[in-house]
């Protein structure tokens, strides 16, 4: 009998405590759920005669090793800073470790031992990233097999809200982590064109965006990620000439976003000295010259270079900027929180919302004499607020490699990412079978 | 008989040690210079029969304070960051102790001790800050003597290249810290307007800039510098509804420089990937879409929203950066540094170049029903290039305050800044007696 130990039962966990309970009944497996909320781990183990709800404060080592020491294989969905700690631990213990961020140095400096240990440290296992590495790499590997050299890869993720649900200007809502949103692109943007190294500072990145098609819902807009530059290593990709990652956003997003990081609202450099008592409007104006005979509108519009009736300046306006709302106290408020705050109520899901994930790659490579272009895309849907595509789509790699893993059906000792065909594989044909698959368009773009 | 010890030896410290030497001949004093390069601080020292220069190394302890127990007074021109260790050598030997940079926390928190001991410290005595103070404060307590009500005070300082020295089409030159002249601005302006806290962030600075008027030399452009709000309270200005202070350059030249601030070229953030065998062309195409029939030049200026023959791409050009010329090999290049070390080569004063300091101070204020401005303005050229505005200025008030405070005419006990009457009037004068003389021009606004 395998136990499996999840840590951290919040947003992110629903859809892999629930896959896991699922697994766990058939296999008669047990789950334990850990949290420092037990109210909250026992709610979503909902009393299944597989699973267990514990308290755990994941900072007391004597509490979390005991806890570690009982599973075969445990889950984190800790905060990344809390990672070295776990990983130490299933190191010490001799425990399989599974979790969806970005694979830290700490982690991949315990590789050998890991190995010599024979466990397995699977970083990187969620969505992006994730689904994004054994997606793309199987395209890859596919594309190499029958001899094709690939001149170009792109690829683009963005957590957006179902057409149905769309109910504002922006078209966006909150799906995830507001903070990361309000803060994206900041810092310098490098990818490669044409085998050259290029560069988007932020002072340009909404702006320089560009469009894919999706089939069935059209055009969208795409900015480039900070730095796809790793993923020539990390894919295996040295002397690829084009090499992108991006972000998914609809159709007038960008312009709209630019606009707010033009007039310095994204900014989380310095602290406001002074929002008490503040309005919205009082804040914009904080940004232009007062003594001008024109209305703050008027002002705001000629700073960004738009007519007052513009969609843009409608969507500024919609967000309550011009408004004579107060802003709420924020101990030491930068703008980008101030904006995080006003952006949380006015993008918040509805419980009846879904979500939508959208994924791209684009694969350009020559083959027999022709250029040819794979579209691969992967669109899903949630079902509510709780029961997102976004938890749906980190939850599931998670189990189900989880699963495959203390099935003994793979041997990966060593710390990893998914990028290895007998990973990628059986998990994205376990996906297939939960409805997640990419659909594939092919064209000849030269011959 | 007094002795002054002045440490560091470098570019800053030319005109200070002349003038001190001539105040030793006068007075029988003694300086010692002393400089980790004991060459060049013999050199300037020139056998002078008041003067010595020695050997220093300014890290190692004991030799610091065998050198400083010597001294009755030490003028310190170490870096910032050395500032400290000198504070708390001169508190336990009992030294006062004269420095031009920006008073540190740590030297603040000496106040009581320095207080109890008799002595003096005396920081931001140059410049800027410095004479800013000085001259600013002198005109605030008399407009407040007969009666006035302050409205407004905005004050500008540039170190400029003198209009017989300009010889390029940017109208500037290094006469200061290269470095800090790349990276000015950088962060978000904070001041007031109208009794509201105003900000601008850098993506906006450059396009921001207002005008003022010097009698004699014309129209200059200026800009706002970070952080005004602090001089509310070190000038006693609490109440004042507007604040500002800002950077002088010649018309043109903000245009011109926010042109290399969008391109990303100013940033200091990130390290460029690959510079090595780079162009200066290479460098600006990696900021471009490359996949475009239009040359760089062609791109450069539509990114910028600029005509290819317009003067902010004559001055992109003049600086080399469409040239083939190989960027040099830079360990670990940011933008900023790779733009520095180009600035370098196209911005150094020639051997007979006059640099130029404009300082500018306006005040409003109610008086007697009037509303009056006052503008006050100092201009003053170098000789050239080692004898130059900017070291004179700085090096001068070091040592004319310096003088006072050891002919005992002056009591102020504690660590401070020159914003009090007892302090910023002899100087002033003294001052005056070297030429350094605002002119003032006054008038009424409203009645």
């Amino acid at each position: 009998m395998k136990n499996i130990t999840i840590l951290g039962a919040g947003r992110s966990a629903t859809a892999l405590i629930k896959y896991a309970l699922k697994i766990a009944g058939e296999k008669g497996w047990n789950i334990t759920v850990a949290d420092s909320n037990l109210e909250m781990a026992s709610k979503k183990v909902a009393n299944h005669p597989n699973g267990r709800a514990v308290f755990l404060d994941a900072n007391d080592t004597m509490e979390r090793q005991n806890l570690l020491r009982q599973a075969d294989l445990v889950i984190s969905l800790l905060p990344p800073f809390m990672h070295p700690l776990v990983a130490n631990d299933c190191v010490h213990l001799g425990r399989h470790l599974v979790n969806a961020s970005y694979l830290s140095k700490e982690l991949q400096q315990l590789d050998q031992v890991v190995r010599e240990k024979g466990l397995t440290f699977m970083g990187e296992m969620g969505l992006d990233p994730g689904i994004d590495h054994m997606s793309a790499m199987q395209k890859i590997h596919e594309i190499r097999a029958k001899g094709g050299e690939l001149t170009a890869f792109r690829s683009f993720t963005g957590g957006l809200i179902a057409p149905e649900s769309d109910d504002n200007p922006w078209h966006y809502k909150f799906t995830w982590n507001p903070r990361n949103v309000v803060l994206a692109g900041q810092g310098t943007a490098q990818y490669l064109e044409e085998g050259m190294i290029k560069y988007i500072p932020y002072q340009r990145l909404f702006r320089r965006y560009n469009t894919i098609e999706v089939d069935g819902l059209g055009e969208y807009e795409v900015y480039a990620n900070r730095d796809s530059l790793p993923y020539r290593e990390l894919y295996d990709l040295q002397n690829i000439p084009n090499l992108l990652r991006g972000t998914i956003r609809v159709r007038g997003f960008c312009d709209a976003w630019n606009a707010l990081a033009q007039i310095g609202l994204t900014d989380d450099t310095f602290t406001l000295s002074h929002t008490r008592n503040w309005t919205y409007s009082d804040w914009l104006e904080s940004y232009c010259h007062k003594s001008h005979p024109a209305s703050l509108k008027e002002r705001i519009a000629r700073l960004l270079g738009e007519d007052t009736g513009s969609d843009v300046m409608q969507k500024l306006e919609w967000l309550g900027l011009f408004s004579q709302e107060r802003i709420p106290d924020i101990k030491d408020p930068t703008p980008a929180m101030v904006l995080e705050d006003l952006l949380l109520k006015k993008w918040s899901l509805k419980p009846d919302d879904k979500d939508m994930i959208i994924m791209q790659h684009q694969f350009e490579y020559r083959l027999n004499g022709e250029t040819r272009k794979l579209t691969s895309t992967l669109v899903m849907k949630g079902t509510d607020e709780h029961d997102t595509a976004m938890a749906r789509l980190v939850g599931l790699p998670l189990g189900i490699f989880s699963k495959i893993l203390l099935e003994g059906n793979i041997q990966c000792p060593g710390v990893h990412i998914p990028v290895m065909p007998e990973v990628y594989e059986p998990v994205l044909a376990e996906l297939a079978n939960h409805g997640v698959a990419f659909m594939d368009r092919e064209e000849v773009l030269a011959t």
